[in-house]
C-alpha cells in the first residue's frame, strides 16, 4: 500500500470560498470559487449578439466557478445526503477483508484524510512523490478542480458479524431486510458489502478518481466487491434544482423531500439521540441510513408501450409531469376522482397511488438516485440500463422496506422492472474536525 | 418498428443561434443559443462576494446556454470529427439483419432525419404522439437541450459482402487489418459491426437518448452489436481545448491535430477526390475513416509502478505533460538527448517516441477518445476501465495500421494496456440538406 495521505493543514485551503452566503442546511455549505466567478459581471440585461468571443470567455469563466465549487467536508452531519444532487454518482461496494480490527480502523482513517483533501480539490496527499515511488495520486483529476464532491461512507449489516467485535453494535434498523417482494432477482455480485462508499459530483472523472483512489488505500484491508457508475441525476433534492427524467422519459422525484425542508429532515432523513438510545447504537445519532437499488429497466418493452398505459402506470403526463387528475407537475393528486367509464383516474395500482405518502401513513424518503447503462446485456441483447436507486432514511424498516413491500407486490411499473442489485448501509454522522474518522464512535469501546 | 420521424420543417430551428460568428473550420459552426446567454453581462470586472445568489443564477443561466449549444448537422463533412471534443461519448455499433437493401436505405434515411433533429435538441419526431401510440420520442432528453449533440454514422468492411450488392465498391483504405500486433485479444463480441454510431455531446443523458432512440429505429433492419459510454473527455481537438488525463494521470492528445489546422486535415483526416478515384468509391469523398479501440488499462499494476518509470515508459513528466527533455508541455521532444549515464534520455521504446510523427513518417492521427470504465471486472475483482481510443483518418492502411505495427511490437506502456475490441469503419462526407441521407452516394447505382 503506497498511498497515506496526510493530515490535511490546519489553514485555509487554497480554495476560497463564499461559504458564509451559501450556507445550506444542516453545516454543508456550498461555496463559488471567487476567482472563477469573477471575469463576468451580474444584473446586467442581456448579451450582444456581436460578443460571440466574450460569451466563450464568460462560459469558460463559469466553467471554472462551477469546477472550483466546494462542498465543506466536516459537519454534523456526512456531506452527499441533503447536498443538492450532483450530476454524476460512482457507488462502490467494498468487502473487508481483514480480520485485524486495526487495519480497518486505520483504512477509515486514510479515507477520512483524503476524503477531506479531494473534496477540496487537493491530491490526496500533501507530501510530493519521490521519483522511486509509486505516486500517492493516481492523478487523473489532477486539473479538475473539486466539481462540488461529496464522499459518504456507510457500514453495511455484515459489518456487524463476529470479526470485529461490533456484533452487539448493530442498530435494529440495520437489520438485514429478509425476504422484500421484488428483491428475488437480486444477485449476489451486485449486492452487500461491509462498506459503501457514494461519490457524487457535477463532473464523472471527479468521482472516479475519488473510489479508484479510495479502493486503492484499501489495498490489504478490503477490495471492491462491485461498483456503479451513475451519468445522469435522476432526482432533484434541491429546493431550486429542476426535476430531471428517468430512463422511462418520465420525471422523477417530484414528490422528494428537499434540502430546505429541516421538518421533513428531521422527521424522515437523520437519526436522532432517541432512535439511536443506548450506550450500544448511539454512534448513529446523525447518521442515515442509505438504501441501494440497482433497478434495470427493461428499455426495449417499455418503448413498444402506448403513451396513454406508460402514463396509466405512472399516474402522470408524460410530457409535463402534472398528475392524471389536472394541474402541473407540483399540483396534489386527487386520488378519489373518477371518469366517465366510473373507474378511479389514477388508476389503484399506479406507482404515485402506491407510492403516494398520503397512502403510507406518511413514510417519506429522500431520493438521491442516478440513471445508468451497462451497455449491452450479452445474454439478451439488449440494452442494460435504468436506475440506480439510492435513498436515505432515519429507519429503512419503517420507511423503505414498508413502501418496497407495497409496491414490489403490485406496482404496474413491475412489469417494466427488475431490482438486480443493491444493499443497505448504516452512514455515520459528519466528522467534526481533522483527526476525525468514519466510524470513530462504532469503534471507541475497542480503542480505549 | 414505432418511431416515424418527420423530416424537419424548412424553415429556421427553434433555437436561434449565432451560427456566423462562432462558424468553425469546415462548414461545422458551432452556436449558442441567444436567450440563454442572456441574463449575464459581458466585460464587467468582477463578481462582488455578496451576491452569491446573483452568482448562482449568471451559473445556471451559463448551463442553460451549454445546454442550448447547437453544431450544425448539415455540411461537406459530418460533425463530430473537427467538432470540439465534448465530454460525453456513447459509441454503438450494429449488425444488420436485414438482407433488403432498400429496407437497409430506409434505415439510413431515418437516421438522418432523426439525427438533424437530435442534433437541434429536438424530439426525433415532430409529430405529437397519439394516446394509442406508443411515444415517437423516448423522452428522457426532453428537457435537456442539444448541449453541442452530434452524431456520425460509419460503414464497416463487413457491410461491403455479398448482402447488399456493395461488394466492388469497398475502398482499398476499408480493408480489415488482419493481423496487428497488439490486437490478438481483440473480442469479437467488443468488436467490429456493420454500422458504428458515434454520438458525442456535453452531457451522457443526451448522448444515451440519441443511441437509444436511433437503435430503436433500427428495429427490424439492424441489432446492436455492442456500445460503449465514454464519461471523459481524453483527447483536445480544439485549439483552446486544454490537453486532458488518461486514466494512467498523463495528459494525452498534447500533440493531437487542432480542428483550426486545416492543412493538417486535408493531409491527414480527410479522404479527397484523388483518394477515392473512380466511380466505385467516390462516395467517400470529403469522409474519413474511424479507428476505435477499446484500451484496456492494468489499473491496479499501474498504480503500484514508481513515478520515474511510468514517466519513463511515457517520455513525459506526469504532473506538467512537459518531455523528459526539458521544457514546458508543448515544447519539441529532443529525442537525440543523452543523460550522464550515455543513455537516451527518451527511452528506445518510450511511448512518445515511438508515436512521434517524426518517427513515422510525419503520420498523424485525428484522436477523440474517451475515457470509461464497466465497473469491476468479475472474472478478476480489478476495475475494469481505460481508454476508449477513437481516431480519424484518411487512409487507416497507411495511418493507424501502420503506428499500431509499431507500437504494437515495442511500446513500453504495452505491459499496462491490452486492446480488447474496436472496430474501423468508413464515415462518408456530410448531408447536404434535408432529404440528404447517409451513404446516398453509396447506394446510388442500386438505386438509381
Amino acid at each position: 500500500m503506497n498511498a497515506h495521505p496526510d493530515t490535511p493543514p490546519p489553514g485555509p485551503s487554497r480554495r476560497r470560498f463564499l461559504g458564509g452566503a451559501a450556507a445550506t442546511v444542516a453545516g454543508v455549505g456550498v461555496g463559488l470559487g471567487v476567482g472563477g466567478a469573477a471575469g463576468f459581471g451580474l444584473g446586467t440585461a442581456r448579451a450582444d449578439a456581436a460578443t460571440t468571443a466574450a460569451v466563450d470567455q464568460a462560459v469558460a469563466a463559469t466553467a471554472t466557478s462551477r469546477a472550483d465549487a466546494v462542498v465543506d467536508f466536516y459537519g454534523g452531519h456526512q456531506a452527499g445526503v441533503t447536498t443538492a444532487a450532483q450530476e454524476r454518482l460512482m457507488f462502490a461496494a467494498l468487502d473487508v477483508t481483514t480480520t485485524d480490527v486495526t487495519e480497518l480502523q486505520r483504512l477509515l482513517g486514510r479515507w477520512a484524510a483524503m476524503a477531506a483533501r479531494m473534496t477540496r480539490g487537493e491530491p490526496v496527499s500533501s507530501s510530493p512523490t519521490k521519483p522511486e515511488q509509486p505516486p500517492f495520486d493516481t492523478g487523473e483529476a489532477m486539473d479538475l478542480g473539486p466539481h462540488s464532491l461529496t464522499i459518504t461512507v456507510g457500514f453495511g449489516p455484515s459489518l456487524f458479524d463476529d470479526r470485529f467485535g461490533l456484533a452487539d453494535r448493530r442498530p435494529a434498523a440495520l437489520a438485514p431486510f429478509g425476504t422484500v417482494p421484488g428483491d428475488a432477482v437480486m444477485r449476489p455480485e451486485l449486492s452487500d458489502g461491509d462498506l459503501c462508499i457514494q461519490a457524487c459530483a457535477d463532473d464523472p472523472q471527479v468521482v472516479f478518481h475519488a473510489i479508484r483512489n479510495l479502493v486503492r488505500a484499501a489495498r490489504g484491508t478490503a477490495t471492491l466487491r462491485w461498483s456503479q457508475l451513475g451519468f445522469g441525476r435522476a432526482s432533484a433534492t434541491g429546493a431550486g434544482q429542476s426535476t430531471p427524467r428517468n430512463l422511462f422519459g418520465f420525471k422523477d422525484g417530484t414528490r422528494n423531500i428537499h434540502a430546505d425542508d429541516q421538518a421533513a429532515l428531521d422527521r424522515w432523513v437523520w437519526v436522532d439521540a432517541q432512535d439511536s438510545a443506548g450506550p450500544a447504537t448511539d454512534w448513529m445519532t446523525g447518521g442515515s441510513y442509505l438504501v441501494a437499488r440497482k433497478i434495470r429497466m427493461e428499455i426495449e418493452s417499455w418503448d413498444t408501450d402506448e403513451l396513454s398505459d406508460q402514463e396509466k402506470i405512472f399516474g402522470r403526463v408524460k410530457a409535463t409531469g402534472a398528475p392524471l387528475t389536472g394541474g402541473d407537475e407540483f399540483t396534489a393528486v386527487d386520488y378519489e376522482a373518477t371518469g366517465s367509464d366510473g373507474q378511479p383516474v389514477i388508476d389503484v395500482a399506479a406507482h404515485i397511488r402506491l407510492a403516494g405518502p398520503e397512502n403510507n401513513g406518511g413514510v417519506r424518503l429522500l431520493r438521491r438516485g442516478y440513471n445508468y447503462t451497462d451497455g449491452q446485456d450479452p445474454a439478451t441483447g439488449k440494452l442494460a440500463a435504468g436506475l440506480f436507486f439510492i435513498a436515505f432514511q432515519r429507519d429503512p424498516q419503517a420507511q423503505f422496506k414498508v413502501l418496497q413491500t407495497r409496491l414490489g407486490k403490485s406496482d404496474l411499473l413491475n412489469e417494466y422492472i427488475a431490482h438486480i442489485g443493491g444493499g443497505l448501509w448504516a452512514c455515520p454522522p459528519g466528522l467534526s474536525a481533522v483527526g476525525d474518522w468514519y466510524g470513530k464512535a462504532l469503534f471507541s469501546p475497542a480503542t480505549s
